[in-house]
């Protein structure tokens, strides 16, 4: 007696629907340890999420959890239900970050559907899912849409509902959260020295593009660490057997661990961005493998006062993941490739928001 | 003036005597960091172990580490003494898991020989042990017994003890550990979304088999930093240079550390499994390598009552570890070998005892 | 509008003058995170900081940081400023532990530099650099004296200052910081048991040399992981497109990755060893690249009475790493090689001072 009747093998495209809400699974209960896990993984050095003394100083309790280590473990969490049966992550939008996550708080996500639409080919179809991540207090944390080509169990089910969420090109200002405070000049002056930088929100300008010079080289041990340190449990990232009868032909660097890279090496020339309260819009344009080497370069796409606060400002910035071609070498020779996005080395293309200091402050 | 007097070179078959006691060395104090290690190695979900709400919500303190991450630190204590210069490890039973231990918690492991049989060639011989790992308050929190195979120094040496012990084939049913209590309805409820299923204790069958879909490839970093978090200096696993003039070639990875990926890629299809309370057999049939992909089957061996419990019942497990091959295409194909247990892809077949939600409650 | 101006790119050799004070970005509260990692790493299994019990009993609060892993994260937070513009790290001196660092510390550093000597070539020079980490109390926590060869941004640069320090070929006896205290037999005998072995330093004789058996092949992940967790940014570890147009071909290890793994394989032959006092000098002889495996050996330099304590004694160790040869091949073959360094196996040369229990002890 054989069976799998006791598998959840995750959704299909005709067992979502409109307004359907699904709880997902594995609660977790974040720590210092997942931290440290994620340090190693990516080298992250924004002191905001580095040092206890400055944290406090900007008047959180605790280091708050770096924003994308909470996003990874929160988009995990819905893997087993919204993408199990993905042939592929097509964007985000819409995701905000509320209050800060911090050592020793449990998380726990759902998601509403919000559009469906399928393929012209009829064998797949796109699944549109706004997912909200909450800590132990019922307390929002953080929210996102993604949409998601999902295959059809069945190639002849009827998908009758045919809806394309109106999604917002970016989060409105006025709805930026920004929990840091910076109180006095003394405090600015420890957020320079804890950085290594006195590039302030007043320094950048719109359309200025920052060359990060750094690169890692990622192998497979890196990235099933952190796809599994997130319980993200998608087979394309383990399975080197089953990936390699893909069109693949071996194992995908989950896009999360691309996004946290990227924000790592761009700390190289965004040094003083605090937190992340945005992502307005992402994509993984190209796949990633073990062996190929991440780069990135930035691109100011906005500049936002945040209302009643003249200690910190936002800005919103364009970040182009790219493999195999040095920020330099890509920006000279391709620029206009990657203007139309179809350029074989761009893996990553994501307009977030963070927070910077500015040079007035509250008192 | 060079010299090996320094070193503690682990024990040879003749240095073994029945009723022998050892100490093992390096207490280790074990932290939300080597659970959160733990999780990035394995992707283990198992939600008691994941979130600390939902193991308050079961009557534990704090979320309890992980029965495998323990058993790994436990059994790795007792490597420099025992199996330093084994050939082959060749099973455990027996083994109980106690109280839960918990991020915090020191623990240290001693050893009695229990049994000692030199093989017919006179080179090495099998030394039966049973360990015991006790926490900071001197409380047994896990008990096993193994037999290794173990070299001889000297050819020569006359062993003159024959003893093989009397083991259990399992733990009885009135010695297992169950620290879990699901108060009421709502307690039940919350397993179900925090482990995504609904399927309890009632839902098996004996002789019922579910094939786990997920598979994990190991790297050797993999298997490298998953041994050293144990603090296992087992050479076999480390050394390349080493390995490279041994039969195998290359390193071996550790066998707790296939348990471990096993035990992660049964939650779907075990999702409430709570906690593991024995382990009634396990062997390691074949070796595992660098590239391997590692996936698993279950069959329900035995439904056990736990006197006094309408809340919760355990199941007697049979897991088998299988490599490079699917554990469909395996079943399909090789099942009659698999009987046998003669099939080179099999890695692991092991016997334990896990605790499962029931739907008749306490109250 | 493309700029590389954001970028604060590490100084170069006309970048330094004689008492400059660089104060380092990157505060880092270290965590149980941290440490589980570094076990996962390295296998270290010093006991006290494995078991928080013996550091209790040793007299410390909690289980102290592993005295090398707050060197790596140290030592990295000098990087962006000293060295990432460096052709060569080319050695250490007078580098003192002082104070113990606790899981839930905040440390930062800062340098001065004390010696600047352009090479003949004119293209380089080398600059010494004093480095001192501290924590959140203002207290220094460790000292080192490094100096690095360091290119010039501009070829005709003048470089007026040539002054090389003087540099103590050790740390004097009575600057040896000693936190631990035994305070009886009782605690000798836990100290025995923890670490599996009752040498101490009565039984080591100088110019007596220990061969460790154990032995470690690297991956790229692993000492990329490691270079990450010490947020140390040097592109050499993760970039391989960028080395692959090097010299070196491939990813250089980080050196400080082959100072903790000698460490911990130094375990056996130097079980006892509890803390380490001082660094007197290092250097890396030779490069490691992934697939290389990593052995040690230890000679005895000398024995050091501690003034006013009869519990514990210092020795000064000089612990020779080595790859792809293990000791015992190398010492029978090579060893009059190895004494004029000149050995291609070798890859670090470092003389610390650490300290031992005694057989009398302070009452």
């Amino acid at each position: 007696m054989k069976t799998k009747s006791k598998i959840v093998g995750g959704n299909f495209l005709e067992d979502f629907y409109l307004g359907q809400i699904i709880k997902h699974s594995t609660p977790r209960t974040i720590t210092d340890g997942d931290a440290a896990v994620y340090i190693s993984l990516t080298g992250a050095r924004h002191s905001l999420h580095s040092s206890e003394i400055l944290a406090n100083e900007l008047g959180y309790s605790k280091r708050p959890i770096d924003d994308f280590l909470l996003f990874n473990i929160a988009f995990g969490k819905t893997v087993p239900d919204i993408s199990l049966n993905a042939v592929a992550n097509l964007g985000y939008a819409e995701v905000q970050f509320f209050e800060p996550v911090y050592s020793g708080d449990t998380v726990h996500c759902e998601s509403i559907v919000i559009g469906i639409k399928e393929n012209a080919s009829g064998v797949a179809g796109v699944v549109y899912v706004r997912s909200t991540c909450f800590n132990q207090n019922g307390n929002a944390v953080l929210t996102w849409v993604r949409w998601v080509m999902v295959k059809k169990r069945d190639h002849a089910a009827n998908i009758s509902t045919r809806h394309i969420p109106d999604l917002m090109t970016s989060v409105p200002s006025n709805k930026i959260s920004v929990p840091s405070r910076i109180k006095d000049q003394e405090t600015l002056g420890r957020i320079f020295e804890a950085n290594g930088s006195q590039i302030i929100w007043e320094d950048f300008s719109v359309d200025e593009i920052i060359l990060h010079p750094g690169g890692i080289t990622i192998e497979d041990s890196d990235h099933m660490l952190a796809t599994r340190l997130y319980q993200n449990n998608a087979r394309a990232h383990f399975d080197a057997k089953l990936m390699a009868g893909s069109a693949h032909g071996k194992r995908l660097v989950y896009g999360g661990h691309i996004i946290s890279i990227c924000r790592a090496l761009s700390f190289e020339g965004l040094d003083n961005s605090l937190s992340v309260s945005a992502i307005n819009s992402g994509k993984h344009m190209n796949p990633t493998y073990s062996g190929d080497t991440i780069y990135c370069f930035t691109k100011v796409i906005e500049k936002i006062k945040i209302f009643g606060r003249s200690d910190v400002g936002a800005i919103r910035l364009g970040t182009i993941g790219i493999k195999n071609m040095s920020p330099e070498e890509f920006f000279d020779s391709k620029y206009e490739n990657c203007q139309n996005k179809n350029n074989e080395n761009i893996v990553l293309d994501i307009d977030y928001t963070t927070i910077f200091p500015r040079k007035g402050r509250s008192n």
